[in-house]
């Protein structure tokens, strides 16, 4: 990455991350986070999200929202907003004219577009598949919150940039740098279409200025997508003919098109494979929790459900019986279509071990997997089986 | 089309099948087909078989299965076998010698493979969408039947072809003619590793020679794949690395990449759409059908599903109070991934009028849409909507 960056802020050296990984399991060096979150890793910072605080509030507060960082940018490691002052993201590629610098602290003053949103990493519900490398997330790494800023449409008329139409992907650079000697720098190729319909800069997490652990000052921001193409820190977009080759777009971050047997060696390439870019169907159940201990009688399950935004849910239908019998849940459909359902529905549950089953299926007839390791690919990307609770009824 | 043709038969010419079609409305000119057939078209042949007749057995009998010409074969329009003698398939393009010349009186002797599959139009359920042009089918355009023949990959092997690694299609060209002066001949690409993969030359059909009316001597059959792609009277082969710009492959028999609104204009290309290839999931109430008058009690139901083969079928959800709750069917799971499944269910109707609902779900998580307008493109293809039977219980 070759950075347009200018700004300074308050460091947290990478030395510093280093021994907070060592010493202090809870991240009491940065601010504003809240202590239950789960540290996976301390550097790149990672942190999940208990199941319970996402069934608090229909939106997920900043302090309890889960963290996935592929490289950390120093001046980003804070819960305090980033000033926008001295921050500039470049536009280049086949646009004219060539190369346009924005300047962040001008976008305040343009108008402001706010989603309610799904903000999910590709990797979270891995576990499920059993025996994956990567960061071991069970439910932790998804969160609904509002991002706003400015269209980049706007932007690109407002500067009267004209797109080449040969220009097939936008690769977006965030400002961060490779982590170790070894690894590439991080950045992703997107659609021009999805970009250019509803991308934003965005500048704001749930009406407040965006944080720096969360991106801020300048974040990408593409609702539907997964959480690794909102590239943080954003400082440069580059309009391509094709998929950038780069490691973290062209080979991880991907899955086969084809399906794999679990533990199926697979070689990436921009043929064989397609990138995580479109969130997949999914329901939660939030209540009870795995591994709930319940009283005979009455219970009521309750959870979410969501996709990418391309049509509505349709229905979320729950089995206590391991699917001999499916009853729907009572929906409370939000207002944007990329953020999440709250589903509940009433029943009994007598003395024994339940498992709770909820299966999701939206308008275009997409609905979860009951086995949801068909699917089964290398890093363990896009889970969209139905979850099962096992719960005991005493 | 430039065919390989030597072989003669009993002719029926365009002039007696014109008036045919002015005439009677059965084609008792044609021995052997169930008079119960609808003749939708009598020039080309369009035949849709009565949804109670696709109940009475798991394979759907020669006599009473579908016929879907597009452009006639005239020594074709007969239900008797047409002579292998004489008969030639021609591969050609992208191959190693360039061309090779397949006689058909030879295919016998070698290793025959059997599919029990799904022979379906891609235009069934048509009707669903409401007010489209092209044949009216309502369920009559499907069938459950068995395809013999030899592997298209054994006939490389024994003569020694070689693919070159640039192929990217098999373009099969069938051995009818234009219908009419304005007219393209008939033609479809095929995914080369779907055609390598499963793709026989079929001579057979439910155990007997394939007659001439289902596309015999020699039809190319890829299991999983609709209709239209299993190329009747196929006479040419040709190894590509695009798609063919044929009319009836480039720009009809496709289907939209993005979600249209009905009455939408559209104009296909290559690129903003995609060829009719994969049979959709689909699931029939055979019985009771649409309409019918019932007496109040216990009532069983029953039906179809079926898919790509991808996946299995895992379960058909029926519904008798319009989604509220729904109940699994008992799945009569077949030996072959892509023939249909056998479901009833059994269920109490009260007075009064009734719709009954059905959906598959496969094990990819791929269900049906309550709604399935909401695929609608401009030619009807793919239904793949819930039918729902209205029914009368008295």
């Amino acid at each position: 990455m070759t950075g347009t960056k200018t700004t300074t802020g308050t460091k947290t050296t990478r030395k510093q991350v280093s021994e907070a990984k060592k010493e202090p399991p809870l991240p009491d060096w940065i601010d504003g986070i809240d202590p239950r979150l789960e540290v996976m890793s301390a550097s790149p910072l990672v942190l999940s999200t208990p199941v319970g605080l996402l069934a608090e509030n229909r939106i997920t507060d900043k302090r309890y929202l889960f963290v996935r960082n592929i490289q950390d940018l120093d001046e980003g490691m804070t819960m305090e907003p980033v000033p926008l002052e001295g921050w500039e993201v470049e536009l280049t590629g086949l646009i004219q004219p060539y190369r346009v610098v924005i300047r962040a602290e001008d976008l305040p003053e343009m108008e402001q577009v706010e989603y309610e949103m799904i903000l999910q990493c590709s990797g979270n519900g891995r576990n499920e598949y059993g025996g994956i490398k990567g960061t071991p997330w069970n439910q932790g790494g998804v969160g609904n919150v509002r991002f706003a800023g400015v269209p980049l449409k706007a932007i690109l008329a407002k500067h009267n940039v004209t797109v080449d139409p040969q220009v097939k992907y936008i690769t977006a650079e965030g400002h961060d740098g490779p982590m170790g000697q070894e690894k590439p720098d991080f950045e992703h190729s997107i659609p021009v279409a999805d970009v250019l319909e509803r991308g934003i800069l965005a500048l704001r997490l749930n009406g407040e200025p965006l944080p720096g652990i969360h991106g801020g000052p300048v974040r990408l921001v593409i609702p539907g997508m997964f959480g690794t193409m909102q590239v943080k820190w954003l400082a440069r977009l580059r309009f391509e003919t094709a998929e950038s080759p780069n490691f973290y777009h062209a080979t991880e971050y991907r899955v086969p098109l084809t399906l794999l047997q679990p533990g199926e060696k697979f070689r990436f390439t921009l043929q064989n494979s397609r990138p995580t870019w479109d969130i997949r169907l999914m329901s939660y159940i939030l209540k009870p929790e795995p591994g709930a201990k319940l009283k005979a009688g009455p219970v009521t399950i309750s959870g979410v459900a969501y996709n990418d935004g391309k049509a509505p849910i349709e229905s979320v239908l729950v089995s206590v019986d391991r699917g001999k019998s499916w009853q729907p849940a009572e929906l409370d459909v939000p207002d944007s279509p990329y953020a999440w359902y709250l589903w509940k529905t009433d029943t009994t549950l007598e003395h024994g071990s339940h498992e709770i089953w909820a299966r999701a299926t939206d308008a275009l007839g997409r609905s979860q997997p009951l086995d949801g390791k068909i699917f089964w690919n290398p890093n363990g990307y896009e889970w969209t089986g139905v979850f099962k609770n096992e719960v005991t009824v005493q």
